[in-house]
């Protein structure tokens, strides 16, 4: 048990048995693939974890990327690192064969960085970016682009970023101002700022390829404006040569974790010839790279599962080895003649693993099934079918990146807790995780962006149908239930939320329709914390619902402990988590309107 | 309100307003104060705060504490800050003024405190301990002691520690081993060591006084075997010289947060020469602890609250200044063409003002109620008013602690998140007060601990008798509430929560009754949130009515504004966040005994 940092077990349990991955391995677009295939993949990765990922994170944090001289320097392993993912080919690992990619299943690509962020998280961005943009670039791109760029990309011995916040505008896309001037030339003048832009031109990548989102000399205003470009670092020049294309490093921002992920502050075009391949059609550039930043939410909400994770071994490694206090005999008192027992024989402590436990587990179930809805989607048969997995994709994308964001923040902190005043020193890695996990709820839209989302855009898209869909799926994990007798209560509860959801939304709906938005969306927030707390519990029954029937049917794929684990911890869920609900309903249900009718100088 | 850390008006407000402390100065014990003593006296702390202490925060993290050649060397403005600290009489703030001390009501002790916290969490520790250890000494120890030591710790010359954490029992103070051998003199020898003490042997005090819990050899197992001792760094010898106590610092804890405040690692005796007085009887060591420790608690969740308070200011400047998005028309839609607004402007960023004003203003609230309880068993006429007064201090001090220090963590967040990317930056505060902040629930006993006190010792203690004088005070503010029609429908959800508190006891009293203490604590720290959250209720109700009684007598105390901005946060309280004690108790009524009947593995 010593250093782990993720249950590979319980992964592959959660891919193969409760999500049932090898029906998704049927379909021509991933049957190169069986589950021995599946497995060695995974395993193949967790070696990769152990031996190049893990070591290293404490002294990634001890060691910060920096900015010297105009340059990132980042932490020396990094060499190895991308030496042997490019070799692993796990920048393509989701991209069809013929882009010489590995063409694997949406939610495997999930599994392996999961992984890997458990057992670092500085480290898998810089890969996830290069797939990102070099994804943006065969999706939309030219032949030309995709020539230039993308191969070099796939074995990472070129560096990819996302380039979309601006220093005046933040989170708020359409006011994106860098300029992008047309020339007789097949390519844009570029001129403007970005900030933090992550994975970018460091000292082990040759070459690095930024997509910016920029503006068209006399574009529209606001996001309807907004264009896409490849501008990269060194552009290629006639001979072969690379040219420097005035993409400058201008400073890096210091972080309070992930600093061996580092964060970057570009300046295009000082020298006024920074030259931009525009991908895809003009003004188009937020909707291909909502494709994208879609991906990426699912993958920063993973992240934070990941960190959690690696949080709660840590936690539980400590609870299962520091003997501390003693039970209490029935007069209440302590028998202090008596050993001190471990941590872990008490129930607070027990309660704060479960609590972990459950998060953790939970939200990793919920990056599988939504990941599954996207390969689902482009491996349907009917467009009806398409329809279908793409609003569920859409629905819950904003829960798949917010729950494990807020409630990791919850987890790592009870994995500090139980370590104690140890928890707080920088001998001990809780602390570490703590700080690393609290930037997943402000990556790729913060929190509040992604409640807009889910309430703003999610809820009412094609009248609600998306949400009827997600609501026949939780109705089928009930019926199931409710085959068992002994998770029919908890079938009920999930039932009830389920109404409840439906009572909510139509308490705020009619706010939407009478035009009142800021009034309708004001919760948003609330509602997100309260939606994703149904939906989570919803995850916990398919599992237990999958434990149950193999505990009946004998199967021995797992030992018993295993799945009547699983089940515990479902009703740990029920009890501890799901009690929430109820009260952020009434929140919601409220009719005072206190952060919409305030005056000035009321804080 | 540039670089404001702390609302005076509205700490001033508490205290003379809501708290009426003007009553508690007409006692004999503090009479030689008036309102005007009392204002001049937190002025000239918060000029003390802004000059000396606030603008070294930044610097006190960047540049943290650290442990060379034997030494703990402390950031160099610690010289400038202690002799002030010393001139001011901030150790002796509430000792009689026989023994030197201000006599102060503790009350504005933890007022100034608390300022003085908000301007530089990492300062006001290395006073606190001081005046701590030097009261232990005026409280227990003979004339000997106190003449030899307390003079010099009341002007910071020398400074004091607090010496309880072992490394092999952590919170377990029944498995205190540092060892006391009797001598033919009037000393003991000590032997042992000591983790996570603060504040101790730093390069600007001359000597320490470490008051140190041990045990006399031959003295029984457990709590019942532990005496307390004084050991000083050195120890003043016949002709007046310091010579040396073979007290060594062996090293220091690095922490993530609160990095400008010490936390070492201390060996007595390693030259078989460590001279140690005991105070009081043998034996009683951790009755007279536990008395300053209750100060200790109430001072810790103070704190929090502090850190808190900076980080709300800090986001609260932001929000007033940092333009990004839109306000969303009629048809959900905004016009790009518009400005940006200032973001606190938007609901969900007002909704995190108010979360952060509620815990914030509710905790201060809270820690002035407790400290008046002291103030008034202090000052009390008769031994039922003492008693009464001193039974609701021993219960709500563990929430005093707690609240603060839970909530303090989410408020900070809150701080965080309000800054969005910048908020993990180390260009902006909030980060440094998310890290800082999270030590709070683990000083002086973790949240586990107080959860214990609350449940296992306060609750139950003699009788229910001081949950039933709590509960007479809260009736009070609700019926007070009730006389004014608009506070009427809270004053109501009070008093359902009030029956709550008590459905919840009656459930588990039972257990404890029959002996089944773990089952009856195994949620102990569930009750604490759900049972400090209704606490912090009964806060706002008192300063809502307060608000209102002096907006319907036109008051003009403070402006309007001020009044209605109470009110407003009440019911923000009331509407986003005891709505969660439902669901709280909902857990605490269940049986599923999810925390105790677990298997091997489970994890």
């Amino acid at each position: 048990m010593t250093n782990q940092y993720v249950d590979i077990e319980n992964l592959k349990y959660l891919l193969f048995e409760v999500h049932e991955i090898e029906n998704l391995l049927k379909k021509e677009r991933f049957d190169a693939y069986d589950k021995t295939a599946i497995d060695i993949f995974i395993d193949s990765i967790k070696t990769f974890s152990d031996k190049s990922l893990f070591p290293y994170i404490k002294d990634m944090d001890e060691n910060p990327s920096y900015f010297k001289d105009g340059k990132i320097i980042i932490h020396p392993q990094f060499k190895n690192i991308l030496k042997s993912a490019g070799e692993m080919g796990i920048v393509g690992s989701i991209y069809d064969f013929d882009d010489g990619g590995l063409q694997l299943p949406s939610s495997i690509f999930h599994a392996a960085y999961f992984i890997m962020e458990a057992a670092n998280n500085h480290v898998p961005g810089y890969f996830g970016l290069t797939a990102g943009s070099a994804n943006l670039i065969l999706s939309f791109g030219s032949q030309f682009l995709k020539d230039t760029y993308v191969p070099k990309m796939l074995d990472l011995t070129w560096g990819g970023t996302m380039c979309l916040t601006e220093p005046q505008a933040g989170s708020s896309l359409s006011d994106v101002a860098t300029e992008a001037v047309p020339t007789q030339e097949d390519y844009f003048l570029i001129k403007g700022q970005k900030i933090f832009i992550s994975a970018a031109d460091h000292q082990f990548s040759d070459n690095f390829v930024h997509l910016v989102l920029a503006r068209i000399k006399g574009a529209p205003s606001g996001i309807k404006g907004v264009s896409l470009f490849v501008v990269p670092k060194n552009r290629p020049s006639e001979n072969g040569k690379l040219v420097y294309n005035s993409a400058a490093i201008v400073g890096e921002f210091e972080k309070m974790g992930q600093k061996g992920y580092c964060t970057t502050h570009i300046v295009f075009g000082d020298n006024d010839d920074c030259r931009g391949w525009l991908v895809g059609e003009k003004n188009k550039g937020l909707s291909y790279m909502f494709q994208m930043m879609n991906e990426a939410r699912i993958a920063t909400g993973r992240m934070g599962a990941a960190i959690a994770s690696a949080a709660y071994y840590a936690s539980l490694q400590y609870a299962n080895e520091r003997p501390q206090g003693r039970k209490l005999n029935s007069s209440g008192q302590k028998n202090t003649d008596e050993e001190q027992t471990l941590i872990i024989n008490h129930p607070d402590i027990k309660r704060m693993l479960f609590s972990q436990k459950a998060i953790i587990e939970g939200s990793l179930s919920l990056i599988f099934e939504t990941a599954i809805y996207l390969d689902k989607e482009m491996t349907s048969a009917s467009p009806e079918e398409k329809e279908k997995y793409n609003l569920l994709l859409e629905l819950l994308t904003p829960v798949a990146k917010t729950y494990p964001a807020e409630q990791g923040i919850k987890s790592t902190s009870l994995a500090v807790q139980i370590l104690g005043g140890y928890g707080y020193c920088f001998d001990f890695m809780p602390q570490q995780y703590y700080r690393d996990v609290r930037i997943i709820a402000l990556y790729e839209g913060t929190t509040g962006i992604q409640s807009l989302d889910l309430l703003g855009r999610k809820v009412p898209m094609k009248n609600g149908k998306a949400i009827a869909l997600l609501a026949a799926e939780m109705q089928s994990a009930i019926n199931e239930a409710n085959t068992h007798n002994t998770l029919k209560p908890y079938a009920q509860i999930l039932l009830e939320n389920l109404d409840l959801v439906q009572k909510v939304i139509n308490h705020l709906m009619p706010y939407a329709i009478k035009g009142n938005h800021e009034r309708y969306l004001a919760d948003a927030t609330v509602f997100m914390d309260f939606f994703g707390t149904i939906v989570i519990g919803w995850q916990w029954l398919k599992i237990a619902v999958n434990a149950e029937k193999n505990l009946k049917e004998n199967n021995q794929k797992q030992t018993k402990e295993f799945y009547a684990s699983k089940i515990h911890t479902m009703k740990f869920f029920f009890n501890y988590e799901i009690t929430k609900t109820k009260g952020l309903a009434k929140t919601l249900l409220n009719n005072e309107e206190l952060t919409i009718h305030t005056f000035e100088n009321i804080f």
